[in-house]
């Protein structure tokens, strides 16, 4: 069994041809931002379909279904999209409907951070469970919600924003119009920043030795590897970072009282030292019952989970 | 069509006859610390389940279920009660196998806050909506997530504890083992205070007056009723409460985008100022468009919810 998988993202667009669901047969990646416009990507999109299943020697109708996942808000049941983060050009477009009329294969479209939940659920680190929390730490926070084993998208699809909890009630302005949101304090610019601020109190940590002792290099990865090597500033900063996300998740176990939360994402990559702080956080913040059944674990799959997300998704049943 | 309902809290235990499922035909409280121990006081809400029947010439086989809520944890599934808010002595308790033994009525057990929600959203303010969320606001601050239509128990039963959501990452001890939590700002105590200190600073407030001019006697009805006569004080009190209300809100509704927000309890009855603080709050501090969806209303169904609420998980048609 065939299935495709599109995941289209503010830097780039991976299409994937699938057999068995999980297994990538075949993948084609383009830069994003390359085509000049939503039109000539689109078109691009579909010449790599037909590569793809030429290159198989597949026919369209041996694909049971294409599934796109998108880096932005948009509407699960039209299949369209309202906006492509950090891409312009991209406002209100009715995606899959376009799709299907050049490729006659049923296709279903959702944000990208609903497939990488539902591939995680599926085949990763939060296989087996009813009830989870998946987010994902990069740029910015993303979040799902798989309640009863499906994803929630809540009543205008917009559910799941993690990253728009607002952890302290006087707080510094966030992108979204709110105030003290979790992102603003842990997505990837500001866990950079509270290296960079403490870094310039501590020169001798190991961060600025591997940013080529030049503060404005420091990235999420080099205070991981830093970490890693024991640095106790990049340690601070993970421990910092932890337990802010902690925080918020606190709230999260407490009302919603999930058995897993799968942590994704470039900044989930800091590993150990970053999880037991968000855990220890947790248990000692949450309410005793919900903390105590709740496990706290990596994401699985990687960079292509978005993708087997999408492909998860081309398999549903509903037109 | 009859069914039996009970809303078994710390303070009162009401029981009652229902026809048409949200008809109250008989009603009977007790007081629920009057009786020395759980054995007695089951006994004699079986007594009064027997008396409300024999009073409507009804036999047990002519009622359809029998719903009970719980001012406590419960374990839906085997109706089981962990414990009784504020009553000691009801500790791990199988009051649905309990009473189902002696009256052979079909029995459902859910918590208090859930069966208020569930009655908001058959008969009450929530009538249509498929996500919502309904807080109560009291001594305590509870809450209850509808989503598809159904209440959200989570993994463990422990769902929708909206009172312990931290809104200040530092902040003071809650009683549940968190910091910050919302209840620890705006549970009855905590405005009782916050009303206090202000008095005290302004002693021309008529909450004073209304007070017999002892800042002991303040509660949350006092406020209100100062705040209704234009008193600054008073309603600066539910200003700050319907803001911090507010942020937390701001919170739920990025997460789980509902289309209505029920608040019910005795502080609710504060009216307009806090609601209309509260609703401003939502619209500056949540994400544009669910903000723009949501709908926060007052409670309907006033003190008798919970029961209602019972009387409709009577007719659950799961075993």
């Amino acid at each position: 069994m065939y299935t495709l998988g599109v995941d289209l993202g503010g830097t780039n667009t991976k299409i994937a041809l699938f057999k068995e669901v999980k297994k990538i047969e075949a993948k084609r990646i383009l830069k994003t931002k390359e085509y000049k416009s939503k039109r000539i990507l689109i078109n691009k999109i579909l010449e790599s379909i037909g590569d793809l299943l030429k290159d198989n020697n597949l026919k369209n109708k041996q694909i049971k279904g294409l599934g796109i996942g998108v880096a932005g808000p948009v509407d699960f049941e039209r299949g369209f999209i309202y906006r492509l983060v950090n891409v312009k050009g991209w406002e209100n477009v009715p995606l899959k409907s376009l799709l299907y009329k050049k490729l006659k294969i049923k296709t279903f479209l959702d944000n990208d951070v609903n497939l990488v939940g539902l591939a995680e659920l599926k085949y990763g680190a939060g296989k087996g469970a009813k009830n989870m929390i998946c987010i994902t730490l990069g740029t910015g926070v993303g979040g799902v919600l798989i309640l009863e084993g499906r994803i929630y998208r809540g009543s205008h699809s917009t559910a799941g924003e993690v990253g728009h909890i607002p952890i302290n009630v006087k707080g510094p302005r966030c992108n979204c119009g709110g105030e003290g949101c979790l992102e603003r304090y842990v997505g990837n610019r500001y866990i950079i920043k509270r290296a960079r601020d403490l870094v310039k109190k501590r020169s001798k940590s190991r961060i600025l030795k591997l940013a080529d002792n030049k503060i404005s290099k420091i990235t999420p990865e080099i205070i991981s590897r830093a970490a890693k090597l024991g640095d106790k500033t990049a340690i601070a900063v993970w421990k910092e970072t932890g337990y802010l996300i902690g925080v918020a998740l606190a709230g999260l176990v407490n009302v919603f009282n999930p058995e897993r939360i799968v942590i994704g994402g470039g900044v989930s990559l800091a590993g150990d030292v970053l999880f037991k702080s968000i855990r220890e956080t947790v248990a000692k913040r949450a309410m005793a019952t919900p903390a105590r059944q709740v496990k706290i674990v990596p994401a699985k799959l990687g960079e292509d989970a978005g993708l087997i997300g999408a492909s998860i998704l081309a398999t549903s049943s509903k037109e």
